[in-house]
């Protein structure tokens, strides 16, 4: 059987009949008209995308390859290894095999005529090795950054970014409720998240969580019981968790669950790329008063941060207003970490990477505005004893804003 | 209570209680002595280490931060978050604070009483927007390229190593036994694979598999049935899977299993950061012949691959025998991919990144040294219809070799 026969006839029946949702042409359309306004502002002629988000954003493909966008005409997606599923993926008419980086500009050159004088860049991933290289490639064309450029047009999200977004918290709801079903005394904090990753696999979950960076690694199984959750690490998060060894050193551990100790479960969901962040508590029994108090002051702070939330608002000052709020209700050494260790957001923006704009966060003065998307986690930490917190990702709309993670605000006590 | 103190007291002791084993100073002392006799021959007077597994391998800690290891005298670690629980994770007598990256030059000057005339980076992942700032805070000095330099002195493991590995084959043994009385009809691939995944996290698996790569995604869900088996995708593999989504077309999928229909599972482990690979197929029923034929097929080639295995055999050789094996067995066709999309390695080295030196791939002349430990993986792709292989992470012996999956090697029906 001919391989690129049968994945132009059935593997797109095939993927369609699982669920499988193309990028549209006019989706990509809005897409490239917002990039190149910004590239033609900064004077860039032509983009290369490479970091996979970036990539599958403006193309609607994450094979391996690359894609380039001129100020004039049309993009070409040049594929290295896959051309066929590339072209499935792709609303682009022009996907092209490539064999090396080396080929780059002549392919560029044949498609668009000419080569750019200026190229941009995303030189906050992109590995020296191949910037060296792309310096000899390309002689005489002034290299650019252009991630920043990429990163700000993404931050605002289309209705067809946040549907994807909504189903990646209804299956967040799903998994939460599983998991009160599974939770039990005795089991150890990662096979209770291992049991949630279940879950939120067969649901349709991707499993990888994205951060763009060199070394940050995003995963869903954060779940953290008494003492681990007063333990912080190498992410920038109120409490990173015991894990499993040095090497991952965040997240469950195979410490033993026990009744009566805050449980705390930050679990990202992931569909067609799109994330959507969510923490709530469990616990076995009761929990002692002063992790209820300590929620409810979370809950206090994200409450009065939502009735904060529309376009204009400020997202540092959204900060500050919850510091001074944390700091009312007792709470000023324990929010958003152990004294001297707290982390200076209480919000993140979220999307196809969790750090995205915008930040609520000290030196972020810039507004909100319709579409935008974040995770809003007020959390507070007893180093020792357990973490508390609350988390929810929500969408700037006109009016304000609206939750996609429908799950209900409680604490899960089974 | 004191975040500091309760790291330095309980953190330690509850760690150790669940199977943390930290770095030994001789262990890293046996490999800076490797790494200082690279950097002397190649001229780097000092080496700026941010890669997360390059750092743990040089410092036994992966908290956010720089490890700066000069050619002469001791190395430090400098924590941008968490110093306490650096401190505890590497055996390093000086870990210190760093607010940011402009604090490089004056604490490394501090620390070694001078800076370096030529300073060392990963540059085939550093990405370039630090490697500017690099090159305006350290003024005079020369940036060269270590990413070589490291990779080579990784690509040797110690008994420490080898003994990780070792329990990241056997947790991965007793998740394939699971699989086999978790496996039934009318599953699809991503539920029996979320199984799988939730079976290795109990025994510890530490949930990522790594890569040392921008964009390569590595995971542990690869579970392909039938047609998908047969389906290309971004990664450099024999077949690829169809996955969830455009934005993750890799792995299981949502599709039901069938009976008779050839079912690969690869599913890589990961202990302390060190990772076994293995395949091993399943099936529900009897596969049909022509599937049974070609798994003999790669088995056969497997095995021949470790009659030969021992130091001074040479990779590029061992790849090419068995291409001339699998062509006299009728497969030149389907032999590591479809037609036209064959990969060019059937095995890769592995160790804390799953593409780490040796491959046994074509232009890859130099020979297996002891201690060197790779994955052999190979295996027969039928577009449209199925895929079948075998896959065991062995590491080079005095004498020949050592097999670190030992789960049974046969097809496991169900």
């Amino acid at each position: 059987m001919d391989y690129n026969n049968w994945v132009r006839g059935e593997l797109e029946v095939l993927s369609k009949s699982l669920g499988f949702r193309y990028l549209p042409r006019e989706e990509l359309n809005g897409r490239l008209t917002k990039l190149k306004a910004s590239m033609d502002r900064e004077g860039i002629e032509g983009v290369l995308v490479v970091e996979k988000m970036d990539q599958y954003y403006l193309s609607g493909t994450t094979q391996d390859g690359y894609l380039y966008v001129p100020l004039e005409g049309e993009p070409v997606f040049m594929a290295r290894r896959e051309l066929e599923r590339a072209s499935l993926e792709s609303p682009l008419e022009d996907v092209v095999p490539i064999r090396s980086m080396r080929e780059l500009p002549s392919l560029i050159g044949e498609h668009s005529g000419k080569l750019p004088r200026t190229l941009g860049l995303e030189l906050d991933v992109f590995p020296v090795r191949d910037y060296f290289k792309c310096q000899s490639l390309f002689t005489g064309v002034q290299l650019m950054d252009a991630s920043q450029v990429i990163r700000d047009i993404r931050k605002i999200k289309s209705p067809f970014e946040i549907d994807l977004m909504r189903v990646a918290g209804e299956i967040g709801k799903k998994v939460y409720l599983e998991g009160a079903e599974i939770l039990r005394e005795g089991m150890s904090e990662i096979e209770f998240a291992g049991l949630l990753e279940a879950a939120a696999k067969r649901y349709g979950h991707e499993g990888l969580l994205r951060v763009r960076s060199l070394n940050y690694e995003a995963y869903s199984w954060h779940v953290l019981s008494g003492p681990t959750g007063g333990i912080v690490s190498q992410s920038d998060s109120p409490m990173g968790g015991l894990g499993l060894s040095p090497a991952f050193p965040v997240g469950a551990s195979l410490r033993i669950m026990r009744a009566h100790e805050p449980i705390l479960v930050d679990f990202g969901t992931c569909y067609h790329g799109y994330q959507a962040d969510e923490t709530r508590m469990f616990s076995i029994g009761r929990m002692e008063k002063k992790f209820l108090d300590a929620y409810k002051a979370c809950q206090e702070i994200h409450d009065a941060v939502l009735d904060q939330t529309r376009p204009g608002a400020d997202c540092e000052a959204l900060f500050m207003s919850t510091l001074r709020l944390a700091e009312n209700m007792g709470y000023k050494e324990s929010y958003l970490g152990p004294s001297g260790l707290q982390t200076r957001f209480a919000g993140h923006g979220i999307g196809l990477e969790l750090n995205e704009l915008p930040f609520l966060a000290k030196g972020h003065a810039y507004p909100l505005e319709e579409g935008m998307t974040f995770a809003l986690e007020p959390k507070i930490v007893f180093p020792g004893e357990g973490a508390v917190g609350i988390e929810n990702t929500v969408v700037v709309t006109k009016g304000g804003f609206e939750i996609l993670t429908p799950l209900e605000q409680k604490i899960f006590r089974v």
